[in-house]
């Protein structure tokens, strides 16, 4: 946005006092009633207060947060993902790195006038600034004014900060933590704001990794040249992304998302690869640092019914997630909390019965057989390859002939999207994967903490909370430097 | 079961010291180590360890014990009640009274060779013995070998037990906490084991509310009048419910399960009337009461896909869990745990797009304008009304000329399940909700507790996990006598 943030900011000092006084002022045990009582958006239980009284002991030791953000990640695809990683030689479903730091479950509605489920512009701007709002907005409330961001604050508090995503790195989640615009759409103006917007005279994001080159070299602008002569590393692949240290960095390594971490090639850093770039980078500042780090394509294989994209994601958003904890325990002053913005597909594990019988199976079987997305070898079989060819190399299932002429059919068409559906079609079919929606849905999603002041997260929470939460942290560790 | 439950039984004693080493064994902040190297169904984090060194500080305090089931109560539903009781003039949607008292979410899968999603009948052994089993098994496991169950371990202890249901009294959950056989379909030999199991020479379960009147008059046996002879209150109705003191009592609504809400007439009992009346006659042993509460249409509106039906029994199900809360508030010596045993029909919010464009909105308007269940409605045409009238009557919606005749086709067949299905179809997809499934989803659910011990289900457990943290405090209170 051009206008400076600044001047129709909501000043701290009221955000700060309506987080504490919520945390604070009511009782250990009588959390129900005071909810009725006085509604706000702040649902945390009595065993959030108990943990506010300790944080505000231990206050010192929280030096950084590390937020992290799985895209569409509702409870079916935490499920998903940990019958995906079953050891089928024991009895129980072994706990995966998510699990293993489970504290609650947030809601997340949107306050839009149209539409009660959240987009993740909406969801994003609650965790970041602690507003809800309407659906595409980003770090604007209602009236569009703008929204100031944990990140933002932390830079003001003269901590390091960074964003990373697979998707844009001006897509919607990470700009609600880095940008302002009453649209989503507007990612060149997003990747302006990276940009233009300065807090104490310098940029507000540090390290900035993900896709979206195309926003960052337009017609207009070259924004990779102007962040260099301002001293960012500007890196274009894993090679160079690893051999650079600089502290400040502009990693684009698509003009659009990233590929799925099946389809990856090479050259390009994993979610992993990137997040412990960025915390290499920014740990070295003594007042600490605030990274946001998003799984942003578990949503867009929700989107696509696309049961093998969304569990390569979960994959490469774990193995992100586990390195952002192997940091933390490490360091002992850091807090990762990772939670979702919301479900995405109406993803089921159990589906596709003749009405009456149930199956009460989900197999992996199907799922594990595919070594690319079906969006990979549609978009080989537009290109030229054969239908055949191009099933036998990327997906080891003996199919039935009725399924191969569906593919055959749809390859006719030379439409990518409608080949891309009728190899997921025998994916769902098989595994017993469901769906009801290339849109969002309005359950509530887990929320994963470890750390100091993890206490703060757990119980029944809003998206909200999030960012009370952090400025509440945030204001603590200004107060006592 | 024929055979007396004790002669297979697993000693207490195994099933005490399994539980209580694995809830004390592990030390209390490395957690996610220890259970990487002895995996077991035990996935209690180190909230539930400090839980466990104050339950045992404070173990007088706990009295009684209510468990409550929402039988295909999974997170779907909780949001969608939470969006059916919405005030809309406030922008946050307020807490439901389950909300109010989430503590964590619980795996519910079984240990089956051939299925990987639970059902009732596997999902309540574990719960109510603390051992997985095959789906089908009532109270044994894999080996079919009996296993002990905490109502009855309660028995033991001298306590008095009830079991309350919507279902069938001897359907799959409830007979998983009172009887034991290899398949949940022997209704009739469940109602046996009722009267013939005893437990120190008395009937194990003083208190049965619910349906299945046909599995108790039979033509081989009246079981009622066994009861009777025993010295138990025999009732049908809900006038005799409330006027009858007695202490064991044994009532039977309807030959199989309850009407839904919505569909009640005056004689039925709500589930909190039950609820309440078994309290009161439980509440006089100064050993205290095990109480087990199932919600069981939930589930049956789920596997019918009739989000009208899955809304009754969840609003149903809250009131009498607030039932139980209250007598918890005031008592504070009681114990109530709520949770559901899986997820049932890949339930959405959010759901029949045009793919590619996602509607991001759950209609309420068309359930709430439902005045009886499908179900209810497509009896009334197949007995002979008219579609018209009867659509005018109890489903306040303006239909389109199509809608009308879609259910018109339906009558034409005098198939009930016709009527039924085309009824729920234009109430789903006017709500936008999804269904992907008749059967039972894979996913986590939540989990809710209030009164002394509650912190031992917080986080995410196993479903085996509820039955041993009861054993443990029966144990205790064993101990402590």
């Amino acid at each position: 946005m051009k206008k400076s943030w600044k001047k129709k900011m909501i000043p701290f000092a009221t955000l700060s006092t309506l987080a504490v006084g919520a945390m604070i002022g009511t009782g250990l045990f009588d959390r129900s009633d005071a909810a009725e009582q006085k509604p706000t958006y702040q649902t945390q239980n009595e065993l959030q207060q108990e943990a506010m009284k300790e944080i505000k002991k231990k206050h010192p030791e929280i030096k950084n947060v590390i937020f992290m953000i799985g895209d569409g990640m509702g409870p079916s695809y935490m499920a998903a993902h940990r019958y995906m990683k079953d050891n089928p030689n024991t009895p129980q479903k072994e706990l995966t790195e998510f699990d293993k730091h489970f504290v609650g479950m947030q809601t997340t509605y949107s306050d839009d006038d149209h539409e009660n489920i959240t987009d993740s512009a909406a969801a994003a701007t609650a965790m970041s600034g602690g507003k809800k709002t309407y659906n595409n907005a980003i770090a604007v409330d209602k009236q569009k004014h703008e929204i100031k961001t944990v990140l933002e604050q932390a830079k003001e508090n003269g901590m390091s900060t960074g964003l990373v995503a697979t998707s844009e790195i001006t897509h919607a989640t990470p700009a609600s933590f880095g940008a302002h615009d009453e649209s989503r759409k507007n990612m060149d103006q997003l990747a302006d704001d990276y940009y233009n917007e300065m807090i104490n005279g310098k940029h507000k994001i540090d390290v900035m990794l993900g896709g979206g080159k195309g926003n960052f070299v337009r017609k207009d602008v070259d924004l990779t040249k102007k962040f260099q002569k301002d001293g960012f590393r500007y890196v274009t692949s894993k090679d160079e992304l690893l051999k650079s240290k600089d502290k400040q960095v502009l990693g684009l390594f698509a003009d659009g998302g990233l590929p799925n971490m099946i389809d990856r090639p090479n050259e390009t850093p994993s979610l992993q690869d990137m997040t412990t770039s960025a915390i290499d980078r920014l740990k070295s500042n003594k007042d600490g640092f605030f990274l946001m780090v998003e799984g942003s394509q578990i949503d867009w294989a929700g989107h696509d019914n696309d049961v093998v994209g969304a569990m390569s994601e979960m994959e490469d958003f774990e193995r992100a997630y586990k390195a952002a904890i192997d940091f933390a325990k490490k360091d002992k002053h850091t807090l990762v909390v990772a939670t979702a913005d919301h479900s995405t597909g109406g993803f089921s594990l159990g589906a596709n019965d003749e009405k009456g019988t149930g199956i009460y199976n989900w197999d992996t079987a199907p799922i594990k057989a595919a070594k690319r997305t079906p969006n990979y070898m549609a978009d080989q079989i537009v290109k030229g390859a054969s239908v055949d060819e191009t099933l036998a190399q990327y997906l080891d299932l003996k199919l039935t002939p009725e399924e191969l002429q569906s593919v055959k059919d749809a390859a006719a068409s030379k439409n990518a999207v409608k080949i891309d559906d009728a190899i997921e079609k025998i994916i769902n079919m098989r595994s017993h994967t469901g769906w009801t929606t290339s849109g969002h849905t309005g359950e509530e999603v887990g929320v994963y903490a470890y750390g100091p002041g993890k206490e703060m997260f757990s119980g029944l929470i809003d998206n909200t909370q999030q960012a009370e939460n952090i400025f509440y942290i945030l204001d603590m560790k200004k107060k006592h430097r």
